[in-house]
């Protein structure tokens, strides 16, 4: 691939920049493996296809758009380098990524983050500057950052690249099995369900996308049944990576290419985690549960279908898991 | 392979017996995957490959010496079955494997055995008859069983056959890297450890096999240190599948063929499975980490070396998480 025309997209992506973003981002992540669970096919008489992005690098889909949206910044950058706000699995990946290809990355973080996650950051070389943990700190620290560095801005979602980087997920699995009835993916920001949708349309046009959402987070929801842009207000979810409302650029997909959103409870959420965790013996976070936890509660719906769920990521602080009431305390 | 030639195994499983095990066993087992995580390499500095049986059928290695067992018993017993004490992975694994080959299975349980237990035995179509929980009641209600179903014995590792079942799993571990330094395996009654031993001497004479075993319950480490069979006195330890002692088929073989027999201490035991968990995102029973762990407490003996951990399984109560500590008054 040549670098030189290499550039960060500014318009929807389509079939052709999906393929290449599978070309440009494959060695950067693992191979990660489809899983099937006899059991679970059994409880919802459907055959269910998880796609472990929880085994991925930085152990979420994340690094798929942040190595993508980097290797499309180019090389002239790199010093100056990344910048972003997070306190989550973006964070991380872009750290990893900027440091798999020679960028800085600046990282904005609340101050009230999980050890491990400051933790992960540190050790992928991310530098780390703490705000308040308010939108409005987070935004001001890092326009700070951006003077004083001259890093790049890369959004978590609401950015082209990014998307058809995280459309790389569903690309795999389609090209694994390409007769899925549906593919569910978890919905906060839309970065990967518009990615999942865009894959579906170029690569399986006959497969569904549904997006997946906690019912106490359900902006996507409602966005989705009144098709206008419904932000998120005061989400209160164990689903971290779920908080946030939808984009800009991740809504119209969403709008036009969704066959549905659905929503789980928070009770569904755990439950849901747990049977994963003891039944395939994976762990999977809060957040990468919805897409099964939303097939437990609508199970008439894909009833003798063929279903993809893609599992984000598998980021738990495991000194805080839901059913160990007591931890948190600690 | 023809059924009529098939009986049980008498004497030391040889590289014929091992090799045909495979095949026999093939048909009833997952080919779990061999895992390496960069993270412990590093932290090590040692190349892990880590071979996965807690995503075995049945959650454990156990279904391989289970199936093989059956396979080698032959149709006449079918009706009346096989039959074994066990609150544990081999009541699970003789439960599935029966169903599988169409036995009937008799499980002795005491009945202060986890509920998730019963119910996994259960749900294979085990006969479960509950006992007091000391190893007399156990024995003697498995009389009873045995005089009055006429089922076969299965034992959960004193047996050749059985020996030569787990062995299969070292068996596609050697196939798949087949440059291996050392193979640890964990040893509770030795049908594991003994049939590594004996895949590594016929299909990799180049690689150690080392024992490892919760130093709380160091009755292998104690008889291969004195060289004679030691056993197991009150062991306290949260590895519930190593605290059995060794058999008079095992031992002999972990004695001329084991190179080492290490230990962990319990919180060595508990940090090993918290990292495990959070670093590679599988779940894994505290008996399935002992590999890892008496690396983490013998580090500089595997400096530079290939190591194959067999992780053996990935049973584990989710309302008794070790690091949980007010779960289990729940």
């Amino acid at each position: 691939m040549e670098a030189k025309n290499l550039k960060p997209l500014v318009a929807e992506p389509g079939i052709q920049e999906i393929l290449r973003a599978g070309e440009i981002v494959n060695p950067f992540i693992n191979a990660t493996p489809v899983l099937t669970c006899s059991s679970f096919n059994a409880l919802l008489d459907s055959s269910l296809f998880f796609k472990c992005e929880n085994f991925q690098k930085a152990g979420s889909f994340k690094i798929r758009g942040a190595s993508h949206a980097l290797a499309l910044l180019g090389n002239t950058v790199k010093t100056k380098g990344v910048c972003t706000h997070s306190s989550g699995n973006h964070a991380q990946a872009l750290s990893l990524a900027a440091k798999m290809m020679g960028f800085n990355a600046h990282i904005v973080m609340p101050n009230n983050s999980a050890n491990v996650k400051i933790d992960a950051v540190h050790g992928y070389g991310g530098k780390i500057t703490f705000c308040n943990p308010t939108l409005q700190d987070r935004e001001a620290t890092l326009k700070v950052v951006q003077k004083k560095t001259g890093a790049t801005l890369i959004h978590p979602f609401n950015d082209y690249s990014i998307i058809a980087g995280q459309a790389t997920a569903a690309l795999e699995l389609i090209t694994e099995h390409n007769t899925l009835d549906y593919i569910i993916a978890p919905v906060g920001g839309g970065g990967l369900l518009s990615g999942t949708i865009l894959a579906a349309r170029y690569f399986s046009p006959n497969t569904k996308v549904i997006g997946a959402e906690p019912a106490q987070a359900n902006d996507a929801f409602l966005s989705f049944q009144m098709k206008c842009l419904v932000p998120s207000v005061n989400p209160q979810t164990i689903a971290d990576g779920l908080r946030t409302s939808l984009g800009t650029l991740t809504w119209p997909i969403i709008k036009n290419g969704a066959s549905d959103v659905l929503t789980a409870s928070e009770s569904t959420i755990v439950s849901a985690m747990k049977l994963i965790w003891e039944r395939m013996k994976i762990l999977v976070e809060p957040s990468g549960v919805l897409p099964f936890a939303v097939m437990l509660e609508n199970q008439s719906m894909f009833k003798g279908k063929k279903v993809g769920l893609i599992i984000s990521g598998g980021n738990i602080d495991l000194n805080k898991i839901p059913w160990c009431e007591d931890q948190s305390t600690k």
